[in-house]
């Protein structure tokens, strides 16, 4: 991406058929465009294709606006659902922890360092903000918003107001260890990114390094997936292991993941700003970047 | 190990207590024995203490006979379960397959190059020998022992006889897809090695692939495990994984499987093999090689 | 694929420009095909476009003469170097081998279980058929080309009669100790892939194992690549690596290196089969499967 | 370990002989130790014995000086090198950086967390204060220490006061990208750590991501080494890779490689706090955590 040329990024999928290749990459072409990048994906088992077009202009740059509306009938005529935007356009971002904060210092960090095309909006804890002491939040708005079973719907309300307010892309549960309600869980569906601390489907629910050491896996390994209503079932974005031994006790199986966690978590939040995760029903499509 | 001064390799455990390398390492070193190697595990969890040990004779070769006797009072002493066998000391192995072929023939070509010290006694299937006919089995016996619910108990029956009269110390359910009978797991408990073809514990079960397919897991895997009368549940000893995409097909996840099975399983038995596996309840330790 | 319907795949690179994508899918799509799969990669620095399309017919099946006629415009158009085939049909291999056969065995094992398409017409070693006392050859010839520094050119004529009259499409070098001549390495450009027994470009040369023992690496691994006059320095297709620790011995490393070579050496002899490896330069291009 | 009741590291290499474990386990029986863990190796290439042991008191507390008083004798009669420590005792580390601040900004979390038993007494770089505007050094004191060619005497001699004053056991060169002097390096033999961002020997010296990227390769890595007057001969510690592709630009693997340099030195810092790295020539031995 040149700052005068700028990408950009389409995604689009529909039920496949025929010649969307060819009426897509001609509308680009007409527009003035020169495809950068292009990935598809023909789902067999359900009939659907998906893909993600980075294009610009082949001389001049191309407008947001004059793109969408020339795009505009080719995804009409196959019924495509489809998202346009400029690449490297910065997504508002929340992120939310709890007592371990790991996952949110790695990703200020490379959030700081320009790694990841996000402004974070906001901070939520059900902790307060000592709990953070040495890390600097640079500006961003921390909120406090503890939470019992008896305020839970008080405090996703506030929550709901926050994101709402902000204009919130992507919330990032960043080993926030609360369970969304259903209703929260289904009103952020597809923006909204959780971490697991295994390889799912292994040791759903809490405790999960403790689960691994009983069993006496070689293996452990962290899940970054979109939240849903389910719990630890929704759409898996990554995941990661590393090899552990019999020598491993649950304590180190909680350091040696957080390794995991913070790398998995920090890629799946990276294929989604770059709008290179598609959800394709319980499922996820990630192209590689 | 040179075959003049071979080493020994015993493995021991008990509950723990101080004084027991001091006592292990004074009678080897009275013995006249010099150690090559050592590793030990103290369970913090159970208390007890595992160890391996391989030395070999310091300027005469130690007989085996010897060792023994010379070690007899300090393992009485310490009330410990142990084993000695010299390194290298091929063990006498039945291999059982289904209609894949691919553990068995990798465990065949690793034999024939001389990378398990293992006897292969017998060849066991369900399948007649035509299914295998382009496998070399190289004068090892075959035994087709088809099975359904009603001649289980039949079948198992001659697979005991076979096991009884060639004194068979390992049995390698290399892609054996049938369920052996609790008796029978029990009557193998701790010389019977299964591959499973996920990464336990996701995806029990019956055609885990498709399952983790469905799931869309990133990741697919194989863990080689003692078996126990639960199926899938026991003892791991060794897991392995591999990259996957949403592009994979249940057909390419079989196929990929096949490398991560192959080599999972024959990492474990090589480990059961070389006496570095040692059960402790339901999980293993497993000393580096 | 279906038998019925079989897919096409077409490869093709070019210098950049707008408009490509464009041409190549209308062409597709007047000639009745349905794009399965499409893969682009715009090299920025050569400023070279590298593409490779799956397509079939949408209702009825499309003749590869047919195919090549309607795409010869939209290729000259663009001055693209291209090549077409259909998916699955099965290449002309010669496999070559020296004292060593786990890779040569590994090969046939995946040929026959169906897992590579491909022709195996011949095996050549500078060993005699004994050397592979133990492994079923199935048919395929095989000869016996032994050399030394004299008798070099004259064998490589051997060599390059046969695999002008089997006309060979690939030849791979499975552990082939022997350097070819830069003559015969011209001839056979981009399509004689070799495995080396080290993750290039460390430890390039003679006894890499032994190399990586001395140097105390952590970390071992094999490279496959095109054959090139320069030893070790062709286009590399897949690298691998397992970890090491100081209680392997060069011996073990050896073993160990023999998954790792076999493995490299399959995934890359399967991408080159399936026309998803584009040279570029002294790089290669390798498109997902 | 327990506070009440620490456990101490004894780590000791000598000529390998016979009866080595038994002296020194009888000799910490004998002090009323109780063994925890026992690592050996014994170097077939240079017939050397290397252990790491840990061990407490079975029933009292051992303390240090006792220790040390009662091992004397047996260390002598074998003529060890050896060194004895409390578990988890906090070394007195310098980092040091440069323009790019991951690897520092890494080791301070992973130090305010508790993960790594070390006193940063020091942060020095070769850039101002302000290139790390972001990060919170939590009162440890910062040395701006520029260099030029001509000043580098004068500037390393600042670092050895520095070193000296603060009686440092451990400098970590957490991408500091100078070359020390060889006078610095053989001074620092055996307590300094760098990073390299390669895998090791490849691409040693400037830019290695760029020369990886030039030569094709499909995997980059990153190497911890003991750093020697020799340039990134020195023995290695740690080493680690990812997956790339055609795809990545430079630029990009310079961002995937922050991960893995990260991960790799924080490694190597964490074997050697633990006193389980031992110098075996230009190789070490790490034994397992």
């Amino acid at each position: 991406m040149t700052a005068q040329n700028p990408a950009l990024v389409l995604t689009a999928y529909c039920a496949n058929r025929a010649g969307i290749v060819a009426a897509l990459s001609k509308a680009i072409f007409e527009l003035g465009g020169d495809i950068v990048d292009l990935q598809q994906f023909d789902d067999a088992g359900t009939a659907q294709f998906f893909s993600r077009v980075v294009f610009r202009g082949a001389s001049d740059p191309i407008a947001e606006d004059a793109a969408r509306q020339a795009l505009e009938p080719v995804m009409a005529q196959f019924g495509m659902k489809w998202s346009l935007s400029i690449q490297g356009a910065r997504r508002r971002v929340l992120l939310m922890a709890s007592r371990f904060d790991h996952c949110l210092a790695d990703l200020l960090y490379r959030w700081r360092i320009g790694e990841l095309a996000m402004d974070v909006r906001g901070i939520i804890s059900n902790y307060p903000r000592e709990t953070y002491a040495d890390l600097s939040f640079e500006g961003v708005p921390f909120h406090f918003l503890p939470v019992t079973k008896e305020t839970k719907p008080e405090q996703e309300a506030k929550l709901i107001e926050i994101i709402d307010s902000e204009q919130i892309d992507l919330v990032v549960l960043a080993r926030y260890m609360q369970v969304l309600s259903s209703e929260l869980s289904a009103r952020l569906a597809g923006r909204c990114i959780n971490i697991h601390h295994s390889f799912l489907p292994g040791f759903k629910g809490a405790r999960p390094y403790h689960q691994a050491h009983e069993r006496g896996v070689k293996l452990i390994g962290a899940t970054a997936h979109y939240v849903t209503g389910d719990l630890d079932e929704g759409p898996i974005i990554e995941q990661d292991i590393e090899r552990i031994s019999h020598r491993d006790s649950p304590q180190e199986l909680v350091r040696k993941g957080r390794d995991i966690e913070r790398r998995v978590l920090a890629r799946a939040v990276r294929s989604h700003l770059e709008d290179r995760v598609l959800l394709n029903g319980s499922k996820t499509i990630v192209f590689p970047e």
